[in-house]
């Protein structure tokens, strides 16, 4: 490539159903010029979760939009995304060459920032690997985190399930569980990820729910019913599980993976009033309402990481023209651990 | 009819489907003799609701058992429901011939009883005309009163939308929010119960379901979105509100009177993913579990009717021989209030 051009994925139409690498349109920008107050970014690693197919959906009629702080990506936009880079030339007084940063970069190699938004650019600490910030300490963590304990308030002796566990927000909301005294059931797809799962992980055990029939195995594994249901994936695996909840039980409606390409909305959960008969509660929630205690959480997983309680896998794809490839991934179940995609090496040195 | 024999109707089948009137048989039993420590009530009023459908399912495989403090009723078995009756007889030191008492006496004219069980047979206050404790001071009232607050928590300014506004709950809980400060819209059927809510019971507006699409509506009356929906009906109509539903907006999961009479468990509502988008929360309850703040509910309740801020209705049918038909008028939606059966007048004189 040549190191004068700026590459970008830019968003080519809005994908009807599954969406697909001609989705978005390759593009050279020239690298942009630096105003004052802003600094250019080298961008190294691009991070991809399934509420990106959100970013691509005309929103219009279906949700009040100004009441959504998610607002779409726009047809002709560059792919928005978090992201590392490190900074390779300022024009502000707090960013120097060198500085590793976390931002919404997006699908590009370079951007010029003043680091505001709605999600300020932070600079990295300098012990801190370049993809931890984008996985277990970036907003796949709190989203555990925060899910998992405020949302499910797990008690010690609970039984939690967790969908899509073998995904980067479910495996570390089981886990944290596990921390909190609690039995962790986990439901993922293929033996390989169930394996990690009650292995590694430590989970009491898994569930593929490409091999076995899930609400049966859930009864089997539940007797006493699901206290906890933390729920990355929605249609027919929620429902299972609404079918098996205890007394007072709390779903976290986190992700729903499985419609998140329908192009037309799929039935909602059958046994939604099992929440009435055994006085459930299932509740929604966004990472972004608890910025004020991201310190806590991080300090949390810091914790666990170091004392080898909490394990995360990342799945690091390469280069800057997979990029679309890669966010296909996440939905054909491909991913094993959180998704990252690394685009360059640090051009000013560094630990990685 | 003799003053020997205690008319009953029992439970003859299953119903499959809509409930019919063929699903209970008429039978004569003798009056029941006193065992020490029992009481007789002659049996004055039933109460109906439409949760009592579920007393009528076979739950085994629906949910686990031994977790649902619902017992179903066997086939046989005279049908349960709470009523108010007058103690004719005794060989129990607290309750005497001449006491006005409320339990669950069941579809029957006589009942022996000690006064124990998980609802305890409670003496009447004097003053207190006899159908109120089946009615807004009973199970209607408590339940509108902590369904609405404890689960709802509607805040003054809140928009609060009711389904089954016109019912017996329905009317309760939204008269409840509008006393707590709120801007209240209930949905019902037909003009006559919309008439009322705009009316009498003090509703913002109303939306008649049966002539206007509840969810457009909806996007009018509610333009900055839902607060708290108070949701006694289920199936399209939750769908509507969930469509609407303002950020962290409070479902209350109190009934759902479109379900109860489906064979098969109907989809369900494909708009649940707004809880996520909107951080909201749908939520079961349980009036039972509040029993050690009945004794509140009950003063505020009082305090309301007294203050003539809150009104209450009542449909009252006559008749022993009535008891299915009058179950019927509820999934028919005929009734209009709290739907009672009156089948015999007080046999030792006093007030109603």
């Amino acid at each position: 490539m040549s190191h004068n051009i700026n590459r970008q994925w830019r968003l080519a139409n809005r994908p009807k159903g599954m969406v697909q690498e001609t989705d978005f349109a390759y593009h050279e920008a020239p690298i942009p010029e630096l105003q004052a107050g802003q600094f250019l970014v080298r961008n190294l690693y691009i991070a991809f979760a399934p509420a990106m197919r959100g970013l691509l959906r005309d929103r219009r009629g279906l949700l009040r939009d100004r009441q959504s702080q998610i607002a779409t990506v726009q047809i002709g936009e560059v792919m928005r995304a978090s992201c590392v880079g490190q900074v390779v030339a300022s024009r502000h007084p707090d960013f120097h060459p060198g500085d590793f940063v976390r931002g919404t970069f997006g699908w590009q190699d370079y951007m010029a920032t003043s680091g505001d938004g709605m999600r300020p650019t932070t600079k990295l600490a300098p012990s801190v690997p370049l993809t931890m910030p984008l996985s277990v300490l970036g907003n796949t963590g709190l989203t555990a985190y925060f899910g998992l304990l405020d949302i499910g308030r797990p008690q010690a002796g609970d039984t939690v399930v967790v969908s899509g566990a073998a995904g980067a927000t479910g495996s570390i909301a089981g886990q944290i569980a596990k921390i909190h005294g609690c039995r962790v059931i986990g439901i993922a797809g293929g033996p390989e990820k169930c394996a990690w799962l009650a292995g590694e992980a430590g989970f009491d055990a898994a569930i593929d729910y490409k091999a076995q029939p899930v609400e049966q195995k859930l009864r089997q594994l539940c007797p006493e019913g699901i206290n906890v249901f933390f729920d990355n994936v929605g249609g027919d695996i929620l429902d299972a599980a609404l079918a098996v909840i205890a007394m007072q039980a709390r779903i976290v409606l986190c992700g729903g993976i499985s419609r998140y390409n329908e192009e037309t909305l799929p039935p909602g959960p059958k046994n939604y009033f099992n929440l009435v008969l055994q006085r459930g509660r299932m509740e929604g929630f966004n990472t972004l309402d608890y910025t004020p205690r991201f310190a806590e959480a991080e300090h949390a997983l810091n914790r666990w990481i170091t004392a080898g309680t909490l394990k995360y896998k990342e799945d690091i794809q390469e280069g800057f023209m997979n990029a679309p490839k890669t966010l296909l991934r996440l939905f054909e179940g491909k991913n094993f651990g959180k998704q990252l995609l690394k685009i360059a090496d640090p051009p000013l040195g560094g630990t990685s």
